[in-house]
């Protein structure tokens, strides 16, 4: 059953829509685990918004697990005015140079304990950009889930890959090929030439169907969201591992901090915005993370079958 | 005894100093720890140089330390350049718009195992832009040195400042207070508003004096390493910790990781520069780091009495 009311502005149904999925998937996630997730809000100075986070740490399966949802608004920064215009060339400021955002977002990363189980991240959000009348402007959706396996199981990618184009296909086939392209692209840690993981879906600056389109395809994507991840938690989270695997889990964690901090935009656009709020663009970080120097898995072994997924992605379905 | 040669170009000097010192500071570290460094000899693509990483990892005092020496040159990456002529506006690009750099230098990290012992890290430089003929357009050094404790104490840091005050007074009674403050700017967590530790020296694009007298500062500096930090390291290496002390000192690692992949321009430099040694750029990252959603300190705690160091420097010496 949908959460959306047409009648409602989009900006009102895009939050109605995140803090009713928070809460699902919290639940969903809370059925694998004897913790529970703890809530914490949060708002942003000068009456900019705020936002809600939901944080499960040292579970018995997970390690570290952030559902986020934000609904925040003011003035641009000059510097993500300018980056925004790269993409958005019609954006109008005002006599001073300035303009008046709105974005409202979940976004949510999952790193489970046993190093079979994947990683899982998803974000999707509105923007608007807003005339000094308070008239919308501009807008566009964003948005992406993707999965981050230490071991390779070439189910549970395929698994996970189904799921996502079955929530795209009813909104445009050639979304689902165009928003798995963009993800293998967008999760690229370049200076490794390695994805991330196994990719999934990735959009943004979304708007060329109609809003209320966009909000269904949001609510379709997220609706994934448990049916493609739990089964494969359930199959992994009690798998026995080794030292040494966890160790592997350790060193991705590395890569899946690297790409965060390096490249991720969404955290690069948090950490320069003023009275951003830094624990919760950080709660992507894994727990714990490791680097040696210069390791390189044994030719032939799971670990190298891993790294050469991501170095060469793979169309799953 | 110094072991620069005035006869000789300034960047073979530079060459064979950090070759000298890279030695010695391994064969004083190695004094504190039962495992000794590992030589990686490792050459950069089409003829662009090479360098030789130093690495000691899970010794007995040392959790990773890495030593490491780079000769480079060749193209500049129009980024670079672009980047550059900020701070050198005088660079002359050929009809291309192209132009030639020579750079060597010599980088330090040391994370120890035990929380109570300090982490340091260093970094002695000399870069050079060339013209077509092969001749010097222009040419500038850069250095530093600091020190990131997980728990503040005030002799320590006294102790490497007085160290590196002295380093730098026979080239300017200027420079020390000039470069210490540098260097709470540079190593700024911005998004944190922490500096990385309790600071020390840093440099930049520095030709004010002659070359050889740069020279001569620079060895100045790298004699200061082994006096400023092995007693320290000597002092705190076997001192008992508990598990909430390593926690902390996995958060601030943390910490490291983050002013390294989102704010050190070297680092930032060597990640965008193709066939760069990436190994060798993240050999300063620690070996484990932790991320704890919304950790703060009890107030009045060792742990809070640090962070306020790092959010208001003070004046050592």
């Amino acid at each position: 059953m949908s959460v959306l009311n047409p009648s409602l502005p989009v900006r009102e149904q895009m939050e109605a829509l995140i803090r009713a999925k928070q809460l699902e998937i919290c639940k969903g996630l809370e059925t694998l685990d004897t913790k529970k997730f703890k809530a914490d809000e949060w708002t942003r100075g000068n009456n900019g918004g705020g936002g809600k986070s939901m944080v499960l740490q040292d579970g018995e399966t997970f390690e570290k697990a952030g559902v986020n949802i934000s609904v925040v608004h003011g003035p641009l920064p000059h510097a993500a005015i300018e980056k925004m215009k790269n993409d958005h060339k019609d954006i109008k400021v005002d006599q001073n140079g300035e303009v008046t955002f709105f974005a409202c977002g979940l976004s949510m990363v999952i790193h489970p304990i046993n190093p079979h189980a994947p990683t899982m991240h998803l974000n999707y959000r509105y923007f608007e950009i807003l005339n000094n009348d308070g008239s919308v402007q501009t807008w566009w959706f964003g948005g992406g889930a993707d999965l981050t396996p230490s071991y390779l199981y070439i189910d549970d990618a395929k698994h996970f890959h189904k799921l996502h184009k079955d929530a795209l296909d009813p909104f445009g086939l050639e979304l689902y090929p165009e928003f798995k392209i963009w993800c293998d692209n967008y999760f690229k840690i370049t200076h490794r030439n390695e994805t991330r993981g196994v990719g999934g879906i990735f959009y943004d600056d979304f708007n060329k169907i109609d809003a209320q389109k966009c909000l269904e395809m949001s609510e379709s994507c997220l609706n994934a969201m448990l049916p493609s991840y739990l089964p494969l938690i359930a199959k992994r989270k009690d798998m026995p591992f080794t030292e040494k695997e966890k160790e592997w889990q350790q060193i991705r964690r590395g890569r899946y901090v690297e790409f965060n901090l390096v490249y991720d935009r969404g955290t690069k656009f948090g950490l320069q915005t003023p009275n951003s709020r830094i624990e919760s663009i950080l709660m992507s970080m894994p727990k714990t993370a490791t680097w040696l120097y210069n390791h390189e898995p044994e030719e032939g072994s799971r670990e190298a079958e891993l790294l050469k997924v991501t170095r060469n992605p793979i169309n799953w379905v």
